[in-house]
């Protein structure tokens, strides 16, 4: 069994990107600059937001974090959005999810220009992937392909069972497996709440996607010998035995599946690191669309 | 085995939506105006656009034509579309497929303005589909919903099989069959030309939508006992028998095929009315998209 290591491929790809910010710099070109809407107190989203600036600062991007108060409006908020679009220095944005509820997240991703969308949330950015078009790719879904392809997975032709149909996560992981591309024409299933018999249909699957957020959901009995399992479920557990007082679990139970795969992610360390790589990587790719 | 009457469920669509352009027109509003450019003397072309003008005549749709040689160049094409997008009174408009080859139809259908995409061929239409937000969809695999929800078809966790992963047919089939929707919640499974063993995921499939392009390719021993089998594809062969001179095929050897449905798609009659459907439900839509 193979770790896929998202923490070392991450580093590696941002190594990567450090090394031609650099280039930029040399050649007088402008430095790449993402900046990060926070709302609000969210323990998590902080977590988030705070590893993207840190990762701006190891890739030599320039960041902006502008931090909001949860009791501010939504006209307030877009004109937030509105005042990034059109600032010329910021090559890319995102608005950290989730927003308080007073606010429409729809609404929100709507604002954002596409040009600047590193998130890859905005309907023209989806829609522009699932056509084959430049555009940028989700996050998370895109992160996941790196990975494979950084470990020569061979995707041609297998079956891959994605489990989840989310905006972010499963429905355009789904599109990115099926498209014609080195990582890509898999034959897709997608599967979810209404699917039946849901162990018989991921016991076909040569490459496993599991993105339903709950946590250890997937079991041994689950999964193909030999399968490849991606694992971008990330829970909080209490663990009294942990100094820290949790651990953090995903959406397969690691330690009966890990066995019979050829590869797998872990949690931490495998999805997470990828998610934040796959930002960098749009963040440059974002000065090259304004 | 229920034949799946695309031709008599489209002339009921047209019949109500021409009560509701009636009612629109006695309340003084608006009559919606549908326009189509077409590009050089293509007959298959020329065909479907003669269709889709006299289902606006039917609807009390007014229509305009817009008819350009195939001389014409990207720029002067790029300009006609503009003119359509600013020009107030037309509601939707299409420019039919395919376009000369020295025109980049990406570059076409990205210049439709997204509030008049009635094809729903843009971008931000695609993106906006696979979001669940509002906006134009896919006019055939609209049709193709359409037709299973005036049936009846029970479509919640079952399986269904896409073969073709076209941008215009199977791609956002395969979305609009997953989605959280009356007509959707199915475990879908994408099929293309990498697919390996077709036969044998084709024979799992409740619900098979056929959309790869190739006369009567599939037969009997692909297709589940009581399965319900929609046949996109359309082809002209030649028969001598026939006072035309030629007879229309779809991607299913409809005979051999017919009997094990529980229901199936005729060609013609089937799909091809559904998209026209479609188009006129699209453009009533639009009245209010602006």
């Amino acid at each position: 069994m193979i770790l896929l290591d998202g923490k070392k491929t991450s580093s590696d790809i941002k190594d990567e990107i450090a090394i031609k910010v650099a280039e930029l710099k040399q050649q007088g070109e402008k430095t790449p600059h993402l900046a990060a809407i926070i709302v609000g107190n969210d323990g998590a989203s902080r977590t988030y937001v705070n590893a993207k600036v840190k990762s701006c600062e190891k890739v030599g991007f320039n960041s902006t974090l502008v931090e909001l108060p949860d009791t501010i409006s939504e006209a307030d908020l877009l004109a937030k959005v509105e005042e990034l679009n059109n600032n010329d220095d910021i090559d890319g944005f995102i608005v950290q999810l989730p927003l308080p509820k007073h606010i429409d997240e729809h609404k929100v991703t709507l604002a954002v220009s596409p040009a600047k969308d590193v998130d890859g949330f905005h309907p023209e950015s989806v829609g522009r992937m699932m056509l084959g078009l430049p555009g940028f790719l989700a996050a998370t879904p895109a992160g996941i392909v790196e990975l494979l392809d950084r470990y020569d997975i061979e995707t041609s032709g297998k079956e891959c069972v994605v489990i989840g149909r989310s905006h972010i996560v499963g429905s355009p992981m789904s599109v990115l497996m099926w498209r014609n591309s080195k990582i890509g024409n898999c034959t897709v299933t997608i599967t979810h709440s209404r699917t039946k018999n849901l162990a018989e249909i991921t016991k076909r699957a040569d490459i496993l996607i599991v993105a339903l957020g709950k946590p250890e959901f997937v079991s041994a009995d689950m999964v193909k010998e030999g399968a490849v399992v991606v694992d971008v479920g990330i829970h909080r557990v209490e663990d009294a035995s942990k100094k820290s007082g949790f651990r953090l679990l995903g959406d397969v139970k690691f330690d009966e599946v890990s066995p019979k795969c050829s590869h797998i992610t872990p949690v931490p360390g495998g999805v997470g690191p990828m998610t934040i790589a796959s930002l960098m990587m749009n963040t440059l790719q974002a000065i090259d669309m304004k």
